[in-house]
């Protein structure tokens, strides 16, 4: 690659932004340079913010003529550093992307630009009695571009699917500055490579997104939350598979296991203010979150009753009822809050693995044996009901260099079990820079070279968000 | 290419799977040139029928090294031409992989060899109560692999989605003969491009599948039918939009003009003995059919009640509500015979447009002023509450020469007014080697040449299913 000091390069990209876009200076650039995984950090040499796609169009030019390493970000929520520019060079901040360019009633589409932020979608469609289902934790800061990028999921992906199941066309900036559309605005299309579904998760790699697609649901008019305690996890998690076995299809269903709990009860009150009451009695080692959704009070009940019978042959506690809005929002914001609430406590690394659900039984059990073994503490909690688990492994006063090496070694034999239980890395937060150590293992060799192939085609000079992925 | 006459190498990849399943006579082979497409006929030089992935992946090196080409096939039922030897070689038929490997009903998934028939997998699957929704016409001679290969869907997909919302991983033959898995056996996967996804729809042009990992559902417990009859096709297609605008969800939104019913009934009538009674007042010039289903009785007669409330501000017929399964089963024989009943009766074209549904009534009346123009008559029905409408054209008494000219230019100005429309060429047929010559139209430059990168990443010497998408 070129010197990506040269200074005068630099400046003829900003200028394609206007100086109050492009940004020189460390102090305004170092928030571009992390996102939400671990301490990861590292310093672009310029951050402009375009607002059209011919900007962004003009830029990618100027960086395929330079060699010049682009690094789109969204919100800089990422929980596996797909947004960092490890190779410097310019980071193409999509915030001034902000805009919902149409709700459509008719056909149940929405257009928007990639740098809306998840809930504000949401809400706005909800206003039309609409329904756009993806939710990761950090809605409220996320970006849908982002969302795209990782294929984001969330609570609600159990029974609505997941960013890939809503997007059905793009816009998209190649590296070489084409502008294409990767699909049309229809609910079916078998009209040559499902393009939209290869760009969907691909991380930024192979292009930038400018505008995006999606279809919409009805909004659901009824919901009911239950809080399940159980006396260990894996009778929580064996109770998943127990309930969708019969016939019930929930719109939630989270595993948390105690740890998570009480950290996030704690991280609440100390930094919120807020108490949430959940008794813990000694004996309860994990709770499922259960929501179900639909229009007819009376179906709802009938669906939890069913739940209710199941899990009378597991060992639980007493199962809450969220009766009213606000013990709902207070149970959901808990959940939320788990993320942010663990980290709080300590430097974590977050994994996002996912297995056939009836699988994760002995998936948690071996993850507490491996944490043993090599001396470690790990919250799980996560989508249980996809098969999706968030493990969030604390460093608390282990040494930095036994986080860095022994560590990762306990994952490593983690994501070798998860590989061996049929299921993979991520579910959700993509591989980024974190997880890109351990591609081998779970794709080899012939699907990585695959995949190294399309980049390729992508982005011959593989400026496009380097070191991601493979 | 290397000259395909050549008998030795024939021969040899005949005894990879052993003299009963190859074929070099024309009276064997001759069934293995052509599907339900047009009048389109092509011979083989081979017909081979593999029954392992191992097999398959000798097969594909000696085509490799000697640049044979090769097309699988599955049912031929196909209607775009995609598994049709155009420059002859080798065809692989995969009529011996017809075993359903598993039925997983912890986990909601099935495991399947491509060559099984989709009507087959869903009365097993549904032995154990479970459901897999797509269902083209075809679904008793279909096979699944061919499904997979043009992305199928069928009526249910307007509610549950089309085969890739089903398939979560597959194992493939690369042209290389290497074999891999596209994903993992879990619901959701952000581990690297979505192979899994490019697979799927790509028409047999970048790897033989041999496995497929199928997701499932509950099966509904009930449903309910309607049939509306309107007096015109614009009616008919505008009252889709208000429906779906309600908030209702049916699990089947078929249109059908007068012509494909009076057809139908007069085919199933000549051709099965079966007598379907449906009245057909004058001034009735399209119907639809309309299935709700779930698994409460109440709610579904709800959602009636909120369809027939929307009906009432359009320009209806007597509705008609099938209240016995016998009724059921005789309104889904005819819209499921459509397609054989108007091929009965004149060589067509089949076209298989999609448009955003609210553009539904513009379409069929720009199609009928084609047809007005250049003098055809076509036959419109389809899965409109996808958008998704087949249009039979009729050669009836046309010259071979205005058939193969003119008529095609009509199709081109549907197609063009389409695209304008915010659609596509294909929804569920695929585009093979009959819509081919218009792929540019709805894609452009751009956009084939990354399909023909990609294409070349998987098959860099083009032995697999030549002349196909592009």
């Amino acid at each position: 690659m070129e010197s990506v000091t040269n200074q005068s390069i630099f400046e003829e990209i900003a200028s394609i932004v206007g100086k109050e876009n492009a940004f020189l200076l460390d102090v305004d650039k170092l928030k571009y340079g992390h996102d939400e995984t671990e301490d990861y950090s590292f310093m672009p040499d310029l951050v402009v913010k375009p607002h059209t796609p011919e900007q962004i169009s003009n830029i990618l030019k100027k960086c395929n003529e330079h060699l010049i390493p682009v690094t789109p970000r969204g919100g800089g929520t990422g929980l596996s550093g797909g947004a960092l520019p490890t190779k410097n060079g310019v980071v193409i901040s999509m915030e001034r992307f902000n805009n919902i360019l149409s709700i459509d009633e008719l056909n149940l589409q929405a257009t928007v630009e990639p740098g809306v932020i998840t809930e504000v979608f949401q809400n706005a469609v909800k206003e039309k009695g609409l329904f756009y289902p993806p939710d990761p934790s950090s809605k409220g800061t996320c970006f849908l571009g982002g969302n795209l990028a990782e294929n984001a999921g969330g609570p609600k992906a159990v029974k609505y699917g997941v960013t890939r199941d809503y997007v059905i066309n793009m816009e998209v900036v190649l590296p070489s500055g084409e502008i294409i559309w990767t699909g049309a605005n229809v609910l079916k299309n078998s009209t040559g490579y499902n393009l939209t579904q290869l760009m969907c998760g691909s991380e930024g790699t192979l292009g930038i997104v400018t505008k995006i697609v999606f279809k919409l649901r009805p909004f659901p008019k009824k919901d009911v939350t239950l809080l399940a305690p159980f006396t260990s996890n894996e009778e929580a998690c064996r109770a998943i598979a127990a309930i969708f076995k019969a016939g019930v299809s929930p719109s939630g269903m989270e595993f948390m296991e105690r740890d998570a709990i009480e950290k996030t009860q704690k991280y609440l009150l100390e930094h919120m203010g807020q108490k949430v009451n959940i008794e813990l009695p000694d004996n309860i080692k994990a709770h499922l979150l259960i929501e179900l959704d639909g229009n007819d009070d009376e179906v709802l009940m009938n669906e939890a009753e069913v739940i209710l019978n199941v899990l009378e042959d597991f060992d639980t506690g007493e199962i809450l009822f969220a009766d009213n809005q606000s013990r709902k929002d207070e149970l959901w914001k808990l959940r939320r809050n788990v993320s942010p609430a663990v980290n709080a406590y300590s430097l974590t690394k977050a994994e996002d693995v996912v297995v056939p659900r009836g699988n994760l039984p002995a998936l948690i059990v071996f993850i507490k044996e491996v944490g043993a073994k090599y001396g470690f503490n790990s919250v799980c909690y996560g989508h249980a009901g996809d098969g999706n688990l968030h493990i969030n492994i604390m460093k608390e006063n282990l040494s930095d260099a036994y986080w860095n090496n022994e560590v990762n070694e306990g994952i490593r034999e983690i994501f070798e079990e998860v590989v061996a239980l049929g299921g993979t890395l991520s579910g959700e937060h993509g591989i980024g820079i974190a997880k890109r150590p351990y591609m081998q293992m779970a794709l080899g060799d012939v699907n990585l070279n695959l995949m190294r192939g399309i980049k390729k085609v992508f982005d011959p000079n593989g400026i496009l968000n380097p070191d991601k992925i493979f």
